[in-house]
């Protein structure tokens, strides 16, 4: 490597899980990342929120409380925002940016949010903005999507994006236990937050839905666009029901392009447990891997799979974007703009077509099954399985609907609900992957 | 999108199975694709070597001949090099790159013989070479390893990168049948071509592993580098043996980064038939589809997956490069330089480590278990597993050993099979993943 080369330098903002294990490898790898950048890279500054804590392995000088002034540096070209949430995040991404700096982030939240302001700036100003960490950590799923797949016209994104989720929902499979004693058990092991409300509620999952499918469809997709169902409501009933059918429950993030046959496109995204058959290739996806599965018109079906969260793997992700940010540096040029070009209207969930299971505890009387099925054809709920259980002098009504429009499939169980031989709805949820 | 832009021109070199895809979507999804790029592609003329054949959908007047004259066009921006092979494909990729032009190919054979030539040529020019369809279709593979991965390190890639093995292999497993009838069976349904030598005998495997191998560790592997051995001795009874144990016979691509104690690194890149757990993530992947297998540094654990062949997938991934090298013709840019900046010597097969199956046929009496197991001791080659079944008069003896040097494996079978109570070794077969 040419010596000459002025040395890039990088600004690191935040300093846990993840910050910490990219500061650390920048200094442990420099010289590979220098060799594949073609300049050295050199860790500026790092603000964090005190200073003063002891840092194992890391320089006391490099730390700072002065994030503006560092970001303002002469010899800062490349930022890292690993802080998250959504303030003070955007003003000093917005800072970087608009001093002309690349940006590498890890922000979800932000992004899911406001990623356009972020995106128009970086176009502005002709820098970088890549966010690879955001979705789905080590796994490389947004620079395929935005790179790679570009050439061609995707149609549906499935993923497993929630690592706290899918370990729950793993556990309740494994042990029989119902929800709230398994989440206690995740706490207690360190994989769900103390306020497990982003994970379990589903909005980390929607907030990465917004993202891949804003990539996916070339238009502006945010977190409010996204349709949330978390996993709090999934009971023991609903993972026994599945087991029974060869089923898995999963909590899925799905960005959909659906055309109507005047070529009418809308997009639709949402993120709710589903039911999904045990040979489906992200049935298999344990514990705290993550893995999206991508239909496009030529490629046909993809799926990447990886590790989801983590501090090295995050770091990892972050690194091979300021990598990439500094290459673009030493070459002169930048990576892609975005290419949101579209604007697609979001289907409302109602309009969304999916296929349901619903349990029905029912009286054990003659005619209560015609009365059901009455209701579900009063609404074009097609039946495609039916099972009825026994079980000392209630019968348990088990169904299963072809693809239905999901306000259809609502008015139905209100509807169900209301006939004098239905004691309860034990068990309703989506069906993918069928 | 501004009509004042420019348009880009691409020469198409080939109108195979690929070829026409890619010339059928630029022409159907233009529309999109320029929106993508930030000016229109305009595909300026197809070289092919009889002009005169009808295509369907595609307007005569852009066939031609004389590729030389195409690529040297004024109004040729791009070319896309789908012909295959290493003559005339090497000429005309340099003629392209030393006149400035971008070039997307998906040709294997000549990237892994020459594809350093390919690199300097167009990094002296500073100019684009993108060749994701080189290997495993339309899986994203080419990108992450030499973009989302570049700030990690990378310590091995295991791959399924050959379609029609994979599908032999399969039909082998589900049919019980042997190796001769099942190609006869794939050439019959269009899975193996006439001459089947590249696809069976791994050569074409061979070529990706060397490409692969180059990205994932920095360093330049070419064809020769790679230790090759195909399928067409596997046998059934391999195929039960496998069976018996739980696992499946896949042909992997196997590349590894291996350190000694005092930091000398080299690589290895293998590609043979073998055992792999059924429960390992490569073992369930089917018929004509790809998956490769990457571990790192920080990342740990990823995996992509998708079809790894045919028109429309292979040209997904050709037309994802071709939009690519088309807005960094736009931005002013270019992708990054292939960072290949080590020079780490390749390691022989016979000190490759890995576990081995071995089955002998011997003789039914007392002591032969104690001198196989002697001549194995003698090689340093350690047990973990024996069973031993008998047949009418000949017993058969089923190793499973430890990670061992491959030369010492040799030289120990070597000398069973001169054990006068050792009839044949009727299995023998390496064991990954477990």
């Amino acid at each position: 490597m040419n010596e000459q080369v002025r040395p890039l330098g990088v600004a690191l903002l935040g300093c846990g899980v993840v910050g910490s294990q990219v500061a650390r490898l920048l200094l442990e790898d420099a010289r590979d990342i220098g060799a594949r950048v073609g300049a050295p890279l050199r860790l500026v500054g790092i603000a964090v929120r005190r200073a003063d804590r002891e840092r194992e392995g890391l320089p006391a000088e490099l730390f700072t409380t002065d994030a503006e002034s560092l970001i303002a540096r002469d010899d800062v070209d490349l930022v890292v925002e690993v802080i998250g949430g959504l303030e003070p995040a955007r003003t000093w991404i917005l800072q970087a940016l608009n001093a002309g700096k690349s940006v590498v982030t890890a922000n979800k939240a932000l992004l899911a949010e406001d990623g356009q302001t972020l995106v128009a700036a970086a176009d502005e100003r002709g820098v970088d903005l890549y966010f690879e960490a955001a979705v789905a950590g080590a796994i490389p799923i947004i620079r395929p999507m935005r790179d790679s797949l570009v050439g061609d016209q995707v149609t549906r994104v499935m993923g497993i994006v929630n690592g706290t989720t899918n370990f729950i929902l793993d556990k309740m499979h494994t042990a029989g236990a119902g929800f709230a004693e398994t989440l206690s058990e995740a706490q207690a092991l360190g994989y769900a937050e103390a306020d497990p409300t982003a994970d379990v509620e589903g909005y980390d999952a929607a907030a990465k839905a917004a993202i891949l499918a804003t990539l996916a469809f070339h238009t502006r997709v945010t977190l409010g666009d996204v349709y949330r169902e978390g996993i709090s409501d999934v009971s023991r009933a609903d993972i026994a029901a599945a087991e029974a059918m060869g089923m898995v429950v999963k909590l899925l993030a799905i960005c959909e392009l659906e055309e109507d046959e005047d070529g009418t496109r809308r997009v639709s995204v949402r993120v709710h447990p589903a039911m999904l058959p045990v040979r489906h290739p992200l049935a298999s996806v344990g514990g705290a891997f993550n893995a999206v599965f991508v239909e496009t018109k030529s490629a046909g079906q993809l799926m990447f799979y990886g590790q989801g969260a983590g501090g090295a793997p995050t770091a990892s992700a972050v690194l091979g974007d300021l990598v990439t940010v500094a290459r673009h540096r030493v070459s002169g040029g930048r990576g892609a703009r975005s290419a949101v070009y579209n604007e697609l209207p979001i289907a409302p969930i109602g309009d969304v077509i999916t296929s349901f299971h619903i349990a029905l505890e029912v009286e054990d009387t003659v005619g209560v099954l015609a009365k059901v099925a009455q209701v579900l054809a009063d609404h074009h709920v097609s039946i495609m399985t039916m099972r009825q259980e026994d079980a000392n002098g209630t019968a348990r009504l088990v169904l299963g609907t072809h693809a239905a429009r999901n306000a259809d499939v609502e008015a139905t169980v209100d509807e169900l609900v209301a006939i004098p031989e239905v004691f309860e709805v034990s068990s309703l949820m989506r069906v993918e992957g069928r």
